[in-house]
């Protein structure tokens, strides 16, 4: 699975194997020349793709001789000015400290389009960018940004497994059509992705570490912490500190089994108050035209993630649930038990309310979790891509909606009448279901608040365009909303 | 997860925020000039999204000076007839029942590409479609239908995530060929759907919801049903009107438990039973070029979605299954169990048999579903598409075929002897897994006769395109088959 | 899910129901035409993809007269002689046993460009081609290879569901570019293989049977049966040969339990064996520009095959092991376990270190499978699509590394002390769980070596070109490296 950076990913003259559609070149000599400035890996399975695809290809080098051997034999390896003078396109594969290097060739290149494929080495928020720096070098060239996105690995083995995007801009119009009609000839999805201004963007999207995801991650696994601790004081310590019962086994796997679930349902509401927050803005606000606070903004684009941390926790609550009856110390107890009944001669020890609690809790709980893995699918992107959006909202609100309710009901019946016996608080702190219900009931209820028909249908009314303010607008409607 | 509806997609002049990429304009004087009509979400999002791929945009409003501050800046907002007259390609994003306020605007538009992008608000299967009723209005202008299945979000974010498919259709091919191209540029993929009666096509797409699950489902659900109350009347009433044992408490679970299986394998043997009766059929007609009756047609392209309804219920058994010794109840049985062997002075109550009969099932049934997972998997869209046909038919017929026996003999050891055994039969009924396995025991042997020399060389024959009544076009035989 | 090919995929002039879309033609008259030469399943889904996207098709056919009903309308069918002389680009969808009646048209066909859709019957190594032997056959035209891979069922129903590649090779570059063009106007997208000798390649690829996942599932297997017949011997013949108990009810379950973690853990070291071994190469030789021993180059290809099989015996094992309470087995021993507690009168048989062992190593080992189930999921080709390759290298190193430690852990705790009671050597035989540690604790501790500054500084100088011997040419670096 991991390290392809190990591999060493181009092959030497004729040593090929397997790959012989990449290495036959069609040596069509009216194919216009691509020049590749740098002899690294990415600027050697460039050549070959550019080779592959039918392009004569001029590879520019300070020592031609000590890489030609690494390159297929249709390839031209020659200097850098003549590499330069010979091609129209030409892409600059060398490190960007290096960029400097270059600028003899400034003559040769002048009219010429250069094609920064260099990335940055950290995030670079403030500018400029590689390409923007190449372009202030090379005032006479057209720069156009790309193909940092792609590995030089996608660019040996080919854009065969899905649509290989490559994101492109340019201030010359030019430049980036010819650039964009390469890309899709090599087998590519050119993206246009507009001015060179926009190539900060673009260095910077192989850095990102799961941005959308960082929050939703520190949310989890603070909630866990917090649930953790709570459970840990209520289940273990109080009766360590109150009785002396030694509970510390509970550790590992009942005190996680707690909390994983609460950190689940409160997940769960979390995906869905931001909609109803929104909701509520727009009633009151009167117009779906002004735009919500930054964080409810941000908020409301996090909760895929959200719900697949929840999802996480859910699956792995219910892993853990199935794993309890397997412990050692579930069998020591219910031999203890059983030698309790023998010793106390009770023949029967049923007790009808307990057994009917478990069996429907269990059974609602198997239910959310059956819903939430729906929705978990749905997630995926290529499911994604074959529902239509009414499919898609049905699937992630109205089946969402029944998976909080079930998971609440779940939580509610778990609970049973406990939330009002006394002995379950220690230290006072209520048993951790109480609190967690409290987030789900309020999201249940405030939307069963809107789904009323005065308020149903006023946000319908706004979120078709009609505003409160300004509604003689309306008197002639030109909107299409696409929801 | 829901409702992406709720946020203001389109911010205002200098909002924007992380999405420079697609603000920035290359104010390209030569770009082509795209009018847009209405100013709605939709509209807005266009035009940002034309303006980023390097066109100019001309929206024409009633109001212009009302919406200017809701577009970027290199967008020209203006009246309607000015518009109109700017662009040679004009987008309708105005709601189909305003259409007719057009009408002012014919002349202007006399000769250019209208595109409809609107939408219908129910399923419309007898037509005229929206482009239709367009056309007519505009008798001299080309309509071409499209982008109607694209949401404004999706406009606005770009088509990064998967290869986002435009259908479009006209009955002029200039036009459609210029759309086409226009699509490409914003960085979509057209696909050609013919002329413009197939607009409403179309336009239905966008409403659908889930049409090929519809009768899966059904059929999972009835089944279901049915299930339930045979099993609830053969294992709760039964014991209860005869012995007036109150098993009431096995409802939410262990009825469920058994009611999840049966579905699963009558299901799964759904999916191979029409392939069979094809063969049949053409086994008995001689040639595969008779169409099929509608029924069976229509049964045979659910195949998929009857699997995975059936991979669902398996899946829930197993969970449920996993759940049993978690129960309260269990725990209370056994211990009531070591009550009476204590009691008795029975020291080792195994019976060698039972622990043989339960060993088997249960490592069969494992077996099972990992073969239905495999299954499962494979039906991802993502997974479909990275193999060819030769391993997709391995999968779902071999191993498809493996995963059905596998089920069946799971079952036929879960019943062991206890099909011959009288008492199972409350109220004359059999036990469930007696009924369940009689269609996938005929499924199986149907497939083991057609896999007889004789049977299987006839059918290869017939499938390459042999004819049993005009087998003289043979002599000359013109067929390729691709499967 | 299985046997589309028992589908009659077209329909007669009239009969379409629902695909209207594609029937409908626009008979442009502008439109270029198309041939085909045959009259099989493909050759009419061919014709009715190529109307509906504006072409107008001529099908030649010896016998026109039997065959004009089963084309959609606008399709003319004539002869042979006739289509050939009409159409500038021909589809040749007839058997390749039968190119050679073809060899009449010769005159008619020179100067055209011929299109080669058909497949092998059985993979070829050794060529020549059916694509190479038609253009022996037709010198004077130009042979296209392509369209092969795709299904008469895809080109019915559209290439709407993923991007449907279609490969393409060709000596001549303007028939290339015509296909290509043909290609994408029908709605797939066209990959450039190069020139006609990557035919034999082309025609092999529906052929494949899962080539990459052989290896890695046979050695999945072969470990499981070393394994299970190591365990048979040690946990069920030894105390029946000694002691003559009769275990033997632990096959199906126990014993499988019992294998299936071992070849899970030897498997997941599988996977990061090679990459250690390619470092301490590299390290040793100094560059990365010495190709790995052949050996080596496709371990690490099919590392991701590896991971999934150690993913799917982690997930089957943990599947048992969630089994085993449920078990009559399990409970027969817990009654008789309580019946022997009572008998003794021991009121408590709570054992802390016996408590503690299992909560930890089912802990652990849950996350482990957690770790693992990430893993997975990144694996899916669609999720793999939209990270980055920082992302992916996370995943599948960091991450991975993660759960290869957690997986050790989960052994080291549930072997607890016990590596070193002798009672635990049957037959001299250590228990499995000792003999499983050695691998991963050997790739544990070379990863962590590696970490060492020294020589991850050293790794990481080479992998970004440096090369011990002739480090002199680094004085002037022009390497990007995009990994």
């Amino acid at each position: 699975m991991p390290d392809d950076m190990a591999r060493p990913l181009i092959r030497g003259r004729g040593e090929g194997r397997g790959s012989r559609c990449l290495e036959a070149s069609m040596c069509d000599p009216d194919a216009p020349v691509i020049g590749i400035m740098g002899t690294g890996d990415f600027s050697r399975s460039l050549a070959r793709r550019l080779v592959a695809s039918g392009y004569q290809v001029v590879v520019g080098s300070r020592n031609p001789k000590c890489f030609i051997a690494l390159f297929p034999e249709e390839v031209e390896v020659t200097s850098q000015m003549e590499a330069a003078s010979q091609a129209e396109l030409v892409f600059v594969a060398v490190f960007p400290e290096h960029h400097s290097t270059l600028v003899e060739l400034k003559p040769a290149l002048a009219g010429k389009t250069l094609i920064d494929v260099s990335n940055g080495i950290r995030i670079n928020l403030d500018g400029p960018s590689n390409a923007e720096l190449l372009a202030d070098m090379f005032p006479e060239s057209s720069v156009v940004k790309g193909f940092n996105t792609i590995s030089a690995w996608t660019l040996q083995v080919g854009p065969r497994d899905g649509s290989r995007q490559v994101f492109l801009c340019s201030n010359s119009s030019s430049a980036k059509s010819s650039v964009t009609q390469l890309c899709r000839q090599m087998g590519f999805v050119p993206v246009d992705m507009g001015p060179l201004s926009s190539s900060l963007e673009i260095e910077n999207l192989p850095l990102y570490l799961f941005p959308s995801w960082r929050v939703p991650v520190i949310c989890t696994l603070g909630l866990f912490i917090i649930f953790y601790l709570y459970n840990f004081i209520h289940d273990v310590l109080h009766p360590f500190v109150t009785s002396g019962k030694n509970l510390f086994y509970k550790m590992p796997i009942e005190v996680v089994n707690v909390t994983l679930p609460s950190v689940a349902l409160v997940m769960l509401s979390l995906v869905y108050l931001p909609g109803l927050l929104a909701a509520c803005l727009q009633l009151w606000l009167g117009t779906k035209y002004k735009r919500f606070p930054d964080r409810l903004d941000r908020w409301l684009t996090r909760r895929k993630q959200l719900g697949l941390c929840s999802f996480l926790c859910a699956t792995l609550h219910a892993v853990y649930s199935l794993c309890l009856p397997m412990r050692k110390s579930a069998r020591f107890k219910l031999v203890n038990m059983a030698f309790k009944q023998v010793k106390e001669g009770v023949e029967d020890s049923w007790v009808d309310a307990e057994v009917w609690r478990m069996e429907l809790y269990l059974s609602v709980g198997i239910m959310a979790l059956g819903l939430l893995s729906l929705l978990a699918i749905t997630s995926l992107p290529s499911v994604a891509n074959t529902v239509n959006w009414r499919e898609f909202s049905f699937i992630q609100s109205t089946l969402g909606y029944c998976a909080l309710a079930m998971a609440t009901l779940h939580t509610l019946l778990f609970g049973w009448n406990r939330a009002f016996d006394a002995s379950q608080y220690h230290f006072y702190m209520p048993p951790t279901f109480a609190l967690v219900l409290i987030l789900p009931l309020i999201v249940l209820l405030g939307r069963l608040v809107l789904l009323l028909p005065c308020m149903s249908r006023e946000l319908r009314k706004i979120r078709r365009g009609w505003e409160k303010t300004r509604h003689i607008r309306f008197t002639f409607p030109e909107v299409v909303s696409h929801v």
